[in-house]
């Protein structure tokens, strides 16, 4: 019932081992995998709700000692703060950790990405497990190593690049997931279809569906396969750039949404990346690069599965052609002033488009949604 | 008149710049080496006051314009901080920083320490060149990658490995040192001859004394050896653990002493690494490692400079044998509750000593100096 992906970066190679039931059997497995080493878990107070008993209890029958309380975090990406940075960090080094001793983060994204960087800042770098709990964090920040918190100028801005030394992804943690959440992660899965991988696109227009309906064989395929496709594209340049900005496929348009929304939960990442994900497409159709047809299916099958897949699909005052074209100049990973666009030649053949007119883009914008 | 050492370290390789005059010139260095980059300069108060003009005027010649007006730190140590960390980072957001953005740190420890963790964190990483200005920075922080902030637990415990991509240490910068401070670099210094080059710890025996009394060929000699003989062994093992530890000579009980002064600058860095590393040799003796002459020669080179070099040069209170041992047990290079001791078979032959019995050490705090 488990699968495994190899994540290869030479010695910071790792395992993601998917399946249901991992967050009770996290005990015996780090025993085995990780021997010897004083554990703190760290979670949120969602997450600890549901699933911290079941993996203490897993830790106590594997006779793996954690080393004081489990550190429980407010809930809610406002956690993702330097407050909360310290105040774990001050806690870690108030128990006298040492270079043995591995964190473990139990939780979504924000919980991974705040305990990955207090991981690779504590005593300059100490390892870390991550146990994803949200189907976002299992198909993306699982893999990468990225880690950090957000900054008043912008979410993601301060971090480092610290890779896990295994991830358990427990696809029936997924079941706990408000189904609005499972959605937004599942526009993430659409993603590496889309990038790379016309015949998995293909394959989720059949058993998308079944997925978020809670089918375990189903959900264990989608993210073996979108875990195995971030690790092919981290694998190959792991400190992005070239390659990695693939990944952003849809992450442009959607960071400007999302930014435009002043990241208030009125439109949940995965959504953004929904409507971005047309958004590149329809841009790249509208650029003479693929065919209309293919933001047409892209939107369609967002929309059979219940995501936004348009701008009309957010508030107006959030789409403001001028405005989520400066929100896009503002977006980190631009270089210099200029703007990178993932544009596509078709579902599963996209590209990192430079220089790309930033008039075309606030034309489309002003057009609005096709009829 | 400029000397270079090479720090290998693969793709992260970069040079140390070693002379007199390198401050007014870094601005025609960088534009050579590193061109297009904008740059922030970071330093300090105390730091301003003497060098910030002739480095800015040096950029402007060059034709390398700031990114927004030089980033001015509080002196001391306690900048080491959270909440600098914080406002340091926010700061450079603010300025939108981007990925060609090169920090510059110009300072001591404290500031080449903050600005390189700022470095490190900020967008998951940019680029920062070090120009260190005092004789402690110039020998040991400039090499190596160590970043950091300081808990309320102990120093530098949070932190990153980022190695700088260039460094210039400007020797006329020493004339503006106190003279405690530049004597407390020189017991770094006399460090590296100590660990594995006897030749050295001689070459100091005969010309330590012009290198403080401001001898420029002197000073640049001892900096491009000791930089050299860090890179050597930070080159074999950039993440330390096995020979990086050899740079802990002296460390163990010096970071004692300094804990048992609660860092509150009765005792500087140097000054207690230099009490340390007599007691190292001390230790080395009682053992039956190496000569009690060896400790004696060492306590007498340290002497004949004015360095501090034995257990009554600091208050009684500071040197409770208990109390010392307590504070080596928290030591973060202590691995799961064992002590490491850098203890030497000779001049220039040390090595590192694990389960070294803690009450040898007892003992020999005990029975205080030999008469």
């Amino acid at each position: 019932m488990t699968d495994t992906v190899r994540v290869e970066l030479g010695p910071r190679s790792y395992d993601i081992l998917i399946g249901p039931g991992l967050i009770a059997r996290a005990g015996g497995i780090l025993a085995g995998a990780l021997p010897g080493r004083r554990i703190v878990p760290v979670t949120d107070e969602a997450v600890a709700r549901f699933h911290l008993e079941p993996l203490l209890r897993g830790l106590r029958d594997a006779g793996v000692t954690p080393q004081g309380e489990p550190v429980v975090l407010p809930a809610g990406e406002r956690t993702k703060s330097f407050a909360q940075f310290e105040n774990l960090l001050e806690e870690l080094l108030g128990r006298g950790i040492d270079r043995s001793t591995l964190l473990l983060a139990l939780g979504g994204g924000v919980v991974g990405d705040l305990a990955g960087f207090a991981a690779a800042t504590a005593l300059r770098g100490i390892d870390f497990v991550q146990v994803p709990t949200t189907l976002l964090s299992q198909v993306d920040s699982s893999v990468g190593g990225k880690t950090g918190i957000n900054s008043r100028h912008g979410k993601n801005l301060v971090g480092a690049f610290h890779q896990p030394r295994l991830v358990l992804a427990d696809t029936a943690a997924l079941d706990t997931l408000p189904p609005r959440e499972l959605l937004a992660g599942y526009a993430e899965v659409v993603k590496y279809g889309l990038i790379d991988d016309p015949a998995f696109f293909g394959w989720l227009e059949d058993n998308g569906r079944h997925l978020i309906d809670g089918d375990a064989a189903a959900r264990t395929a989608a993210i073996r396969a979108s875990c195995a496709a971030k690790a092919r594209i981290v694998g190959a340049d792991e400190r992005e750039s070239a390659e990695r900005a693939l990944l952003n496929l849809g992450h442009t348009f959607g960071h400007a949404l999302e930014a435009a929304a002043g990241y208030d939960g009125t439109l949940l990442h995965g959504e953004a990346v929904a409507i971005g994900m047309v958004l590149a497409f329809r841009l790249s159709a509208r650029l003479g690069l693929c065919a209309a047809e293919d933001e047409a299916r892209v939107a369609r099958h967002l929309r059979s599965v219940g995501l936004p897949h348009r701008l009309a699909d957010v508030p107006e005052a959030m789409r403001v052609p001028e405005e989520l074209l400066a929100h896009m100049g503002k977006d980190k990973k631009t270089r210099q002033g200029s703007l990178t666009f993932v544009l596509a030649r078709g579902i599963g053949r996209s590209f990192v488009a430079k220089d790309v007119d930033p008039e075309a883009v606030l034309r489309m914008l002003r057009d609005g949604d096709p009829a």
